[in-house]
């Protein structure tokens, strides 16, 4: 299939699959654990999961703090999710030696299980409605600024309680973008152990050019094992391993955490994302990843050294685009106008209702025009676009010390939300991360960066004048990382120790540039949280409100990567006028490599080429579903009515991208490594006898 | 070399060159012809070259349309050029059975040279200074827009009267932005064939990483052979060929074609360049580049239908953030404002040049105000940023033919510029090429800058409304690319034979997509070229007699891809304290590629590995000199005193990308391919024997 196939394939079938889906909505859905989606599955599948069913699968999940979704997968504390979920850690366990994302690891032996660097998993134990006392706290009346203030007075305070009493991590989770305040309180695990990992060459086999595709053949998976005081955790909440995978048209239920979605928006907010969020997101995008292309086309060690973040870039690109594509198609937004005018008028049509909600659609523009405003100073200051190294290179972990000392010297209730009492392990986890830091790779983002800083506010700008310190970007960035000491993990908890007088103090080059620019961005962090925030999150409190009363309860809220379920079945689907099957075989990666004479990125990986005669070419490899999955699901278990592993969800195709915003399941689909091709893989590809008796017992 | 050592290097060292090079600007200058540089050559290099020296060897020197220089290096026609400066030429004669880019050629005998599509040669052949004649049309006191009319008619009035009479190629040319006008005459030749041009691995080795670097290895060659009336040109004014080629030290100089630099920009005009038009020119490349290499990622096809494009946008991506990287730093910007204040001062200290020409530094200031206003429909219109389809696509080739049209029905005087009588033929040319379009490429480009055009009018705007018709940007890409019949060289010619009406009565969507975005276009056009232009050529006319009279005329122009004289010395440098040698060695090659492990794009050739024992591998292989050259100089010959060649300029490194706008060689340094490893390279790894005895005879 060739770039331009599926692209124009993808606007061909936009326009199709709306007007024939226009009241279908198939398997949609990403439903809370404390309101699954009963109705549909009895309707539909009749299946009726009962209480126990879905604690069982709902503790069999974990959340990766990385950014992915998985599962147990033994009572061992064996837990798997995708290779490019665990590839967070395999990079940070990287060296120029040992690169355990391009060769892959396999521990024969407890004893040669590597321990993660600031990997965290969280296991949800229980979910409790805290939505009137959230709002109990806010007086009536409060001006913006307060109500933000009193509400996040009342979730950092609900936290701190909840943990002080339980010991769990707890959160207080927002749903329906202010609808429904939930507190999800989690079992979190953080010694983490890598166990076994493919070759990137298969896991990620077909690269950039495939992913968002299908037909896929990934082994994109990953194994770690959990420990607690230094033996694997035992468990009962694993799921057990299906004997032959799932079949076509079968029922498979997903638990996962899907990140963010905006189905719920309103119209004005989607073209926000349209016209201005998303373009300068892809602004940012195209631009990073040519300086990581760039910077690791110099050499072999470069590209390991960027290799996670660049992909990272990649598939960003290629997920947003998808979407932006969507959002830029007149059919799809006729769509949401036409759902959006339905609502509004059954509004406008009860006086009470009309009185309690008719203004929130304004009150999300309004939102908007100031969240225009900010933007600029919020992205480039608050989001640290301007002082890029990464997500947790020197910058981030130079504001986190300032911050934390700040922030951990005022009452928890007037806290930063991240700097709430409950989460400063997990906090200080990042902050004293012992992940490798290269300097060079360092630089070359931080001097790109100051680069666009001069470049968006001008070299008259004094805060620009005082960042750049009458230097090039490129020389302030050599100076900056080259004179920080905050590579050495031992300094930075010596300064967090000497709290705000030790941070004050500190002539640090990259502590001093923290402190620059605080005020700047906090300050556009108080115009968002109290202007753009706040108000929305009372407005779509207000639609949220407006369709239970027209539509009933029995809705899903917007994505929030926190657990949620989704069902489908398996199936293929057609694509200009061709059958996609359901399922790829293993066989089938051997032909695809060859279509492509082993090219890069489709070259298999020696071991796969070496055995090839060993498997069985027959077995079911990549396959699709229509259950409802977004970025964040990454590592999701698939499972059967049984709740027996079947799959893990690595991917959807590019026709799932507007799931973002719109299900639709004409062509959309889920992608999932099949069960069997991990068994077969691990035993005859890798000798990984044991790991694959393991799995299920 | 890493990225990061170059290009902290060059951060490093701005600062340091400016300080000691204030005023020691050594071997600067891009002379005219017409007023070479003779103090300076006798005074330094006690060389005089006298009228027939330089006429001689403007004569041998040769610009190639598609945006380089080459030279006659034979009597029998042959000419010599950049491989990348070819890389149009084989690009177009390409196909997915000969890649010539990637696997070379060459023509054992005449036969077998093969006549490329669209391209043209021009020698120039005189020089006619008619300044007093252009600014004699312009009536005193007549307004922006009338005097751009009136000088607009009165240059192609000359071009099509010196045509008429001597047959021609008629430019008048504009140097010092305005301060001087005058007409070139070139010999034209369209029937160029292709000789010789080795393999894209070894004539760009070491690819974008290395790319603007040094030490380099690069065979950046290729041989065209010049044809009239079917037969090869014989000429007499071709370079001999040096025996050994230039010594360190040695005093060389370079004739070629400069294309643009903006060294006498005001401050405010570089200032907009840094602040506005070269970071929207980015965005562009960034994201172009993206989308070309994610084409042609997804086969060995597409990469091939991609690369001559993909490598443009990469050199100047490359390119321009060296600029850009000079021009953000307050070192090198200091230096600029306290040059123009002197000057400025100066001004002002004489009464009479202060009210000639004291105001036109705020009149650079005002008319830049006018560009920043309409730059964002210039570029997406004027420029055709909303409907890229390549520079030779099918969008330019409709939007040409709706304008010959148009514009050969008006009078000669009041056509835009490039319609002009005397410029026809060559217009034709692009209009008539038979250079491959293919669909999915062309369909990939379009949808992007369609989705780019939505994105920046915004998708309410009612001429995006118009050009999208309802479509998303890729639905409508591919209505117009596959609904579109200029694919059909035969049809564009009825086409245009039927002129106007048969233009306007045309159903073709790409035609009728050219037609309704020409008002917008043209009115866009008609405000930079009487609002923008006009009036930068009357202030920086001004500024052009300030400085003749405070600095005397022995001065030269900024570039303007027309013939130009530099001269240097062959000579090393240093870098972080280390000596890099003025020249390397075939071996060096070898060497290189060795240390990184032969890895793309650091892979020598087959032919190369197979035939490493016959060479010599002490042969200079690539060489750096003073002489002061920016792009458009690529494939410039250089030559020694006796006028022999000694090489051929292929690339400036990193520290040379300043020199757009100010000229600095403590380590800016330009990059040539030696003689001697071109004949050993023909003789002993291309057993072209012969091609390499008649180089220089």
């Amino acid at each position: 299939m060739t770039a331009r196939t599926s692209a124009r394939v993808m606007g061909a079938t936009i326009a199709l699959l709306i007007a024939a889906s226009a009241f279908a909505r198939g398997d949609e859905g990403m439903w809370l654990f404390n309101n699954p989606p009963r109705k549909q599955l009895q309707d539909k599948y009749h299946f009726a999961p009962d209480r126990v069913w879905l604690e069982h699968l709902q503790r069999a999940a974990a959340r990766f703090s990385s950014g992915g979704s998985g599962s147990f997968v033994a009572s061992t504390g064996l837990v798997m999710t995708n290779h490019h979920v665990g590839a967070d850690a395999l990079q940070k366990l990287g060296t120029q030696d040992h690169d355990y994302m391009k060769m892959g690891f396999y521990a024969k032996t407890p004893a040669e299980e590597i321990k993660c660097v600031d990997l965290e998993l969280d296991v949800l134990m229980s979910i409790e409605d805290v939505t009137e006392r959230v709002n109990a706290a806010v007086p009536p009346g409060a001006d913006a600024a307060a109500a933000h203030q009193t509400r996040r007075a009342a979730m950092n305070t609900i936290e701190k309680e909840s943990l002080d009493r339980t010991g769990l991590r707890s959160d207080v989770v927002t749903l329906y973008q202010g609808g429904l305040y939930q507190l999800y309180r989690y079992k979190k695990y953080t010694d983490v152990r890598l166990v076994f990992a493919p070759e990137a060459a298969i896991a990620f086999f077909g690269g950039d050019p495939d992913n968002f595709e299908y037909p896929r053949y990934d082994l994109d998976i990953c194994l770690f094992r959990v420990y607690e005081n230094g033996q694997p955790v035992k468990n009962q909440d694993y799921l057990r391993w299906s004997a032959a995978g799932a079949g076509d048209g079968e029922l498979v239920l997903v638990a996962g955490n899907p990140g963010k979605t905006d189905r719920q928006d309103t119209v004005a907010h989607l073209e926000f994302l349209r016209d201005r969020l998303f373009p300068s997101q892809m602004r940012k995008i195209y631009r990073r990843e040519i300086v990581l292309r760039t910077f690791s086309e110099r050499s072999a060690e470069n590209a390991r050294r960027a290799q996670d973040e660049l992909f990272m870039y990649e598939n960003a690109r290629k997920a947003r685009l998808g979407v932006l594509a969507g959002l830029q198609d007149p059919a799809v937004m006729e769509r949401k106008r036409a759902e959006e005018r339905a609502l509004r008028e059954a509004v406008a049509r009860d006086p009470r209702l009309q009185n309690e909600c008719g203004s929130a659609w304004d009150e999300v523009a309004a939102s908007l025009r100031v969240f225009a405003a900010v933007l600029k100073d919020y992205d480039a200051m608050e989001q640290g676009a301007a002082f890029n190294t990464g997500m947790t290179g020197l910058f981030p972990i130079a504001r986190g010390l300032v911050r934390m000392a700040e922030e951990t010297a005022k009452p928890n209730t007037e806290r930063l939300r991240e700097y709430r009492q409950s989460n400063l392990d997990s906090l200080k986890q990042l902050l004293f991360s012992t992940a490798p830091l290269y300097e060079d790779f360092q630089t070359v983002k931080l001097a790109d960066s100051l680069s666009w800083f001069l470049e968006i506010y001008g070299a008259d700008n004094e805060l620009v004048g005082k960042v750049l310190a009458g230097k090039s970007p490129r020389q302030r960035a050599v100076e900056l990382v080259h004179g920080t000491r905050l590579g050495d993990v031992a300094f930075r908890r010596k300064l967090l120790a000497g709290g705000v007088r030790a941070i004050e103090a500190s002539d640090d080059p990259m502590i001093e540039l923290a402190r620059l620019v605080d005020p700047a961005s906090r300050q556009a962090r108080k115009i968002y949280d109290e202007k753009v925030e706040e108000p929305q999150h009372q407005a779509y409190a207000k639609i949220a409100k407006a369709r239970f009363a027209v539509e009933g309860t029995n809705l899903y809220p917007d994505a929030t990567f926190t657990l949620r379920l989704a069902y489908g079945v398996v199936k293929g689907y057609t694509e200009l006028g061709r059958q996609i099957p359901p399922w790829t075989t293993i066989g089938g990666a051997y032909r695809h490599s060859a279509e492509h004479n082993g090219r890069e990125p489709f070259g298999l990986p020696p071991r796969w080429l070496e055995r090839k005669q060993r498997l069985d070419l027959r077995t079911p490899f990549n396959f699709v579903c229509t259950a409802d999955i977004v970025g964040g699901n990454s590592g999701s278990p698939v499972v059967n009515r049984q709740g027996e592993f079947v799959g893990i969800i690595f991917d959807g195709n590019l026709d799932s991208l507007i799931w973002d915003f719109v299900y639709a399941a004409d062509s959309g689909r889920s992608l999932a490594v099949h069960s069997s091709a991990i068994r077969e893989a691990l035993r005859k590809v890798y000798d990984a006898q044991a790991l694959a008796d393991e799995l299920g017992r």
